[in-house]
């Protein structure tokens, strides 16, 4: 018995939700690459958060919430490190998270995805609710970082080229 | 023989993708309501567009790009509407592209997410992939949208309340 789902009656095969999570998390990444080292950290608009800092909100959900979801153990959500105010270590954590991820995914069988979970001991949902929580917060918070790009004067990476 | 699947081994069943989308555009509609009448039509940053041109675009997409996936009817993407520069009008559209949606919604069959089609005649990819571009191109300029809010002082809805 298999408890693979034949893709052609499925939304979304868990495959094709992993390439599309990865996806919006290259495109996160040409936004990060795309600000000037001093903006990443000190610019912002409104009041809101620098990019930097919501990157690192984004790197504090995504491997530690899959990490949870995945093996149970539970996560502490963590959205400040120290990568003392360098790109290059927002990048290299990044690019872990992107590891990570695609090391987790399989072991997450087709048959969680409906499961009920709490978040990092606080967000209720269904596994499939939380996964998509992250990646739609992801989208969001990268649309803002669209915002101060633009206000800086430089062209954001186009958002359909994953 | 039913195509129904069991929620229970699926991602994410029809219904609830419906109800992703719609809890999205409900965050979306609460973002039009938070602006200014005129700010809606007059404010952006760094060159981009008003929110209510962002709206019209979102507007232009969803309703016509679902008929089409569903009906098989080419559908023309029209972003400019003349809306006289009345949020009323704006958000009464909101509404019934929301009940257009939830009509539409029904007549999609599980069989048709996989299958590849070629929105608005411009853009390649399958059902599920063209529907999550639709979502996500929304929370992507809404996320642009809270930072104007922010940028006026006014603090936006919650990103987490569907």
């Amino acid at each position: 018995m298999s408890t693979d789902l034949k893709v052609a009656e499925v939304v979304i095969s868990p495959a094709q939700l992993l390439a599309h999570w990865q996806g919006h998390r290259n495109v996160t990444r040409r936004v990060i690459e795309a600000f000037p080292e001093k903006e990443l950290f000190n610019f912002s608009i409104g009041g809101m958060r620098t990019f930097a800092e919501l990157t690192m909100e984004l790197i504090g959900i995504a491997g530690p919430g899959l990490n949870e979801i995945v093996t149970g153990e539970k996560a502490e959500l963590v959205e400040k490190f120290n990568p003392e105010n360098k790109k290059a270590n927002l990048l290299a954590m990044w690019d872990q998270t992107t590891k990570t991820i695609n090391e987790l995914w399989p072991k997450l069988t087709p048959a969680r995805f409906q499961e009920s979970i709490i978040a990092f001991g606080m967000y209720e949902g269904t596994v499939q609710s939380t996964l998509f929580y992250f990646i739609d917060n992801e989208i969001h918070h990268r649309g803002q970082g669209y915002v101060y790009l633009r206000s800086l004067g430089i062209a954001p990476p186009f958002f359909y080229e994953r």
